[in-house]
């Protein structure tokens, strides 16, 4: 034990000190599932807790072939020409599936990837969302103890991974393609509302007047949504992240964002209910698995889906049989 | 108890014979939270079940203001006309404050309330959400069994109603108004995606032409979402429900869209969803209080939220910790 507290305190102080190979090492031990490196990588994010919490996050999402890479090297490059440190991160839960659908291969983003004043880490894996947003929720602590000013978190929208980073981000960006059946494939139920930017990539050569034609569409549709809590309107924004037009001011743009909440006070308030957040959602997940996994539930509650469907009682009788079967006591 | 089951029997037998009156009763008992009342109430809705879920159900929604009675009262009389039985409800979990916001007095609908194929009901009142939900529910299953063909759930829009009257009908429609600002303050996030009809009301005099750009406006938006799992594409109608212009044309695609869910299948597999939904979140609600309302748990909660943002401790630990706590034997 005094070992492992030796072990800690000396990655702790190395992370402290923007050391990326330690940096790296805690965030595959926060990500193991061994209980040894489970214990060890709780010790170190407490240690590194009081060190973390001064970056800004920044959500990006866009559907496959949208341009995120592309995207997030000419924004990353640019962030880091205005003297930020970058960690770029990801969320994906379905990567267990696919060996990592994003971020797999950090060549993806060759300037970026042998920049010293960044960070990449490919996707954590695993088979919950629960568990892919907790890893990711601490490694941007390491991050932000390590000194990232900046952190991009980057999910390619598989199921309600948006809504996770929307949870762990100040700023949530949604990249959109110009014309090409995009706008009327559309976007999955919910992400549009929660962007605090759409940017229209591939805004260059033969695309431009269809790039225009969305961002037109897209304003007028974020106008038709009730103003945010935090004050802010919406922007949609032209870009060319090939040829690295429109970057400049899409950062622009988001450091407006930044100066406008953290003066108005939401940003921390944000936060605040960021963590609230995280705390409930872990509690209410940790019961409703104690309840599911409960073998006698798991049969019964079958039979009672069974009975539902072909009336021979109520969703509210039946819960309360099956609250009751649970906290029987045997 | 025997002359509990007689009195339920008799109740039963007079509900299922359309006795108005019965019906009335039987949806009071299900509102009391008196357990003798709540005892007669759960007998009388098994006895009921099997005759119900031969309604179709329509969600109706939209802001103070926007003519929901007047609306109400159009269609409702149209459904009538057609040789439907009406039975129209509300969900509105304001109500136990501002003593019944909507459907508090029933000549709202001046010609529907005399109406002998009508059979409205004032709100349930309550002070959860999830309390009136259920009522509201139970008395949709009395309706039924009472022979109401068409059953029109309306809510007022307040927190999280619409989200539940979603969950508990077939078909939902928001009713919108032209111009007057209505468009730039928008509606609440998620409602619009949940729509299966736009209809903007009051496109009548002065107001025909804002009203059809108001239309055009939504149908644009609604093109920007993906395509609903019901294969249904949201449509948007004008309406005077004043002047009774556009009811029958609302009713016309009312009924196309039920032919097609029915055709698909849809129709039957939402409602074992939504029979499966409600049957989770009553236990997961129950899961939740029992939790929070642990009084160890209230208090160790406060201290711990205030561990988290002073950066003492990370949510997921400080979860943990409340877990072992409640879970500990004393």
């Amino acid at each position: 034990r005094r070992k492992k507290q030796l072990d800690a305190d000396e990655l702790i102080s190395k992370i402290c000190n923007g050391n990326t190979t330690a940096l790296s090492r805690a965030i595959t031990l926060v990500e193991s599932t061994a209980s040894a490196h489970q214990q060890l990588a709780q010790q170190i994010l407490e240690g590194c807790l009081p060190h973390a919490d001064k970056s800004v996050r920044i959500g990006i999402t866009g559907v496959p072939g949208v341009g995120k890479s592309t995207f997030i090297e000419a924004l990353g490059n640019h962030v880091i020409k205005a003297g930020k440190k970058l960690a770029v991160l990801a969320i994906d839960p379905s990567s267990s599936v696919s060996h990592g659908s994003i971020l797999g291969d950090k060549t993806r983003m060759e300037q970026l990837s042998v920049n010293p004043m960044a960070f990449i880490r490919p996707s954590a894996a695993g088979d919950s969302l629960g568990g892919v947003a907790r890893k990711t929720r601490e490694a941007i602590m390491l991050c932000e103890a390590a000194g990232y000013d900046v952190i991009f978190i980057e999910t390619v929208g598989v199921g309600q991974s948006e809504t996770a980073v929307h949870a762990m981000t100040d700023f949530f960006l949604l990249l959109k393609l110009a014309g090409a059946g995009d706008e009327l494939q559309g976007i999955k139920r919910g992400i549009m509302e929660m962007a605090d930017c759409i940017v229209i990539n591939k805004a260059d050569g033969e695309n431009i007047n269809a790039a225009k034609h969305a961002k037109n569409a897209f304003a007028k549709a974020l106008h038709l949504y009730p103003p945010k809590v935090s004050g802010w309107q919406p922007k949609t924004k032209l870009c060319s992240a090939l040829n690295r037009e429109g970057i400049e001011e899409i950062w622009k743009l988001i450091e407006s964002y930044f100066e406008q909440v953290k003066t108005s006070g939401y940003f921390e308030e944000n936060r605040k209910n960021q963590n609230a957040y995280w705390l409930k959602s872990s509690i209410e997940n940790a019961l409703k698995d104690r309840f599911y996994n409960n073998p006698k539930i798991q049969e019964a509650l079958q039979k009672k889906l069974v009975a539902i469907n072909t009336g021979q009682t109520t969703p509210f009788l039946a819960a309360q049989f099956l609250l009751e079967l649970n906290f029987a006591k045997d």
